[in-house]
């Protein structure tokens, strides 16, 4: 059997206890590790687990979902998972690959960011779709999740932004040369992100954000050292939020009056904050 | 210190291993038990955690929230959440409180229904608001949901609907006369809610769904005997999915091809699923 097994969002004892039990008695143990990362390292995982773990980068899921189903039909190999299994990143392309092979899967799920964002003190209830945002470069500055982000504050609901990360990427010269030279990982603060935002709209001009619209910028939560900082996306763009993981929520026009309590008590300036408020947000706007 | 701790979907091994410790070694340890529940009772947990656990009820948390957090300035107290802390019920009252007091709290993330919804094979990118399904009585259909779910239909997107669950609720007669005498808890079921829908639709008549529109619905969402079913609203009012919880999810216009093939394979009726489909679904449309 192929179980998907979500890590959750921090550290090593952020696996359930049923988890915990399936990973004990597999076969084999990968670890998805190119679209989001826990705040310890595998070997802390393995130290843990008291096994060896495999860490399957993009490549080995995307070409090689064979090697990693190998002997599935007879034993337990486990997909571990930073967050939930059909969180953020959905991996259904693996549960269909092993449907098609006749392989059972069954999932365990974890907190997810998309859920996790709730620590915020926004409702979830009053989040509309998530977007993701990528690492802008000179000549490529993607600005679709613009369009969904509109969709979002016409509504009045609160967007969350997911954030780019870029683990085991080439440089173009040393793609071009097939050299397996691999760049630093890079994880989208939520700096860089507000700033993006704000050159979108000032290339888009379509008024849906500025720098006086508030936002929330999440650092590693669900950690012990999670930081959460409320303000205007133009506070945001200096703001230091710290090691990764990132993420960003912008507020939408029909917060309550209980959610803007719980984020003003982490403003970076409770003055900006409730200029910017009574200009444009409020359940009853 | 305040612990919320979340509990995931489906039974006393959901919990994390962080969660855990800190259960084990808490003063006392409080289980909200009015929104949604486990799938196991108190006393498993009970001995899974090999301490006793205190049933908090809706007057409990609303009214006696000062009594659960006695004594959390100088030892840990635990508030055990079904799901995820913040998941679809907050619990920010209570941090909220615990602050006023000036007691800290701490958060154990876990899987909630608002992420776990991604076993559907559904991509939560794809979701708009998320909307609450109460029972209607005689005089009282509430169909404020309507409103919300026309707002993720014109722009495409997934709704997904929680079901109403009633615990510990006294009959109007029972309540009168001050007798704590509870009726019966009763979960909505998969069916029942594509009824209301329907119900609601005839009466205001704007067309956000019909009998055609096409759902998922899901019952236990993360545990081993978990059940999923696609059909058209009209076949899901007959559809039988078993023991609770259940929830429903509405299918947007946007659904991507890789979604249709993924819920196709448990539809109730592959033709008509296929005929509703090719009427109003697709990324194209």
């Amino acid at each position: 059997m192929l179980h998907l097994v979500g890590l959750g969002l921090a550290d090593e004892t952020d696996i359930t206890v049923r988890g915990l039990e399936i990973v004990k008695r597999a076969e084999r143990v990968y670890l998805e590790a190119y679209t989001a990362i826990l705040l310890v390292d595998k070997a802390k995982l393995e130290e843990f687990y008291g096994r060896p773990v495999i860490e399957a980068d993009r490549e080995l899921v995307e070409t090689g979902s064979d090697d990693i189903l190998a002997g599935a039909d007879k034993s337990d190999i486990v997909f571990l998972v930073v967050g939930d299994p059909f969180g953020a990143t959905t991996h259904t392309d693996l549960v269909l690959r092993a449907r098609e092979l006749g392989i059972q899967s069954n999932v365990v799920p974890n907190a997810s960011i998309m859920s996790g964002i709730g620590c915020t003190g926004l409702q979830l209830y009053n989040f509309g779709q998530t977007v993701s945002m990528v690492f802008f470069m000179d000549n490529w500055k993607p600005s679709s999740y613009y369009d969904r982000v509109r969709e979002n504050v016409q509504i009045g609901l609160h967007t969350l932004v997911l954030l780019d990360i870029k683990v085991k990427e080439q440089s173009i010269e040393n793609m071009a040369r097939g050299r397996r030279i691999y760049e630093p990982p890079r994880y989208m603060t939520v700096a860089q992100c507000a700033q993006q935002m704000l050159e979108t709209e000032e290339e888009r001009k379509e008024g849906v954000f500025g720098p006086d619209s508030l936002a929330v910028g999440a650092a590693r939560v669900g950690a012990a050292n999670q930081k959460l900082v409320s303000g205007t996306l133009q506070e945001l763009t200096t703001v230091e939020m710290g090691e990764p993981l990132h993420s960003l929520v912008l507020l939408g026009r029909r917060t309550h009056d209980l959610e803007r309590d719980y984020i003003r008590e982490y403003a970076v300036n409770k003055d900006t904050f409730d200029a910017s408020y009574a200009k444009a947000y409020g359940a009853s706007l």
